[in-house]
């Protein structure tokens, strides 16, 4: 049996070269002439707006191994027939480490300074140290949200689907909230956190405290965090918004106590040394016959 | 027997009054007219520069309780008989959150973000997680850093003045610092550290690795490390320069490559949470007649 892959471009096909006995490797996209046989697994660019997949056939296609870890919207788009594998455990390391950084940068004023260059005024800030953050979200990137905050001296409360050990349900976030110098949003997009910070989750924020988000734009009423944060109510730190790309005229771009990222969490030179070996095991499993790992919307 | 303590400003009296019994709170200044009566510790501002301890009488003032860390050129300005003591245990938490934040940033590419707001350009830049640090200073500034850094995923390498247990000495930065990815600066200004980055430690470093300085800058040869930035051999991110304030149009300022904040390591808000406990337990060794704690240069 031959298992064939479908990879998005040259530098993927040359990354995962030789491929194993069994196995091919092709550059193929959606759109591109059919193949002419079927695809095993597809491979996706990263950062492609899924779509496409409504136009897969699941008699040319069986499984798509996204470079993602968020799958909103897939299941709408996907044929029955072709299952969904996202990429655990590529993204969480730098999504986390993207979410301390910017909530870094905010509580010490690294954007301001960046804008400043020249000037030696020496502002006392907020910090971290010593701060309550409340953490929206304890699947794979909130977990390492956790783990990185630990050693900041932070407090730190933790918010979840289900309530188990110490972590809180959104139910509670009413009381929450106005404990919190600063909210983190980890969530993955779904029925119930489209919209969950809207403009009464940001009227029980502390005056002045951080909404930081690294999930997704949609989790957050871009028209009342923007009215927040013009009135100096709260402060944001965001690498997702609704809609993106953020329009250039957006008053949110230049409101102070706002700092934007075009939604960079994933972007690291070394992603491809994660998804690599994802690659390779999924490629193993499918010529041992064996059922694919990740598959977050089955076939 | 009554304790006098000089503070600089009626915030801090405010922030420390009431006084235990037997202990007199005051504000005063060097440079003020004399009090009258001896000040059996004394409190200079926050920042301030220690040229004026060279003015002071000990028959005046029997010990300084400074509100930094590092103490560079104290020796040679405090009078024989007035004994030093330093602000261990305030700084090093905001100080190491500060090393992350601009290591982080530096990785991240946010200070670019900053200032390229409207844009959505989303480049894939090197990040953190798998990349391997040299830190150099394994006081309590760079403890603090190291504790923070380890659950970021990266390969850390210490080096310290003496080898013991995993620590490195100076003499190997020879080879260790062709291995590193990033390379932070925490060590205390002193013979051994003054000048410790010039050229040939530059050059030793991976072309477009990252240099973090949060310690002093004189540790770092401004001169060649600007020639280095401008090259494009390597990156840095900087809270100490010198000299400061850097002047306005020092091309380090503007150089891609270069990040600058002005000397901010401790300027956060709960800054006082930190010194005021301090301040209260020396006032309480001087009433009890004991020696105070954290003298580094003794009367």
């Amino acid at each position: 049996m031959t298992v064939t892959v479908a990879l998005p471009d040259e530098a993927t096909l040359a990354r995962l070269s030789p491929a194993p006995a069994g196995a091919e490797l092709v550059v193929w996209r959606a759109g591109d002439p059919p193949l002419g046989r079927r695809i095993d697994l597809l491979l996706p660019s990263y950062g492609v707006s899924y779509g496409f997949l409504s136009h897969l056939d699941p008699a040319e296609v069986g499984a798509v191994q996204a470079q993602s870890l968020g799958y909103d919207g897939v299941a709408d788009s996907l044929p029955s027939g072709i299952a969904f594998c996202n990429a655990v455990g590529v993204h969480e390391a730098p999504t986390a480490e993207l979410a301390v950084g910017l909530t870094i940068s905010a509580q010490r004023g690294l954007a301001d300074f960046a804008r400043a260059r020249g000037a030696w005024d020496r502002p006392i800030l907020p910090g971290l140290a010593g701060r309550s953050v409340l953490l929206i979200g304890v699947g794979g990137v909130g977990r390492a949200i956790e783990q990185r905050l630990i050693p900041f001296e932070v407090r730190l409360t933790l918010v979840g689907r289900s309530a188990r050990g110490d972590v809180h349900t959104q139910a509670e976030l009413p009381e929450l909230l106005p404990e919190a110098d600063i909210v983190i949003l980890a969530v993955p997009l779904g029925p119930s956190t489209t919209g969950l910070v809207d403009g009464a989750f940001l009227d029980r924020m502390r005056p002045g405290a951080l909404l930081v988000n690294i999930s997704r734009g949609a989790v957050v009423d871009t028209d009342a965090l923007t009215e927040h944060v013009r009135d100096g109510r709260v402060r944001a730190a965001l690498d997702v918004v609704d809609p993106e790309p953020l329009p250039a005229e957006h008053p949110l771009w230049t409101l102070a106590g706002a700092t934007i990222t075009p939604h960079v969490g994933g972007n690291v030179s070394s992603m491809s040394e994660r998804i690599d070996p994802l690659i390779r095991e999924q490629v193993e499993l499918l010529l041992d016959g064996k059922p694919l790992k990740n598959i977050v919307i089955p076939a």
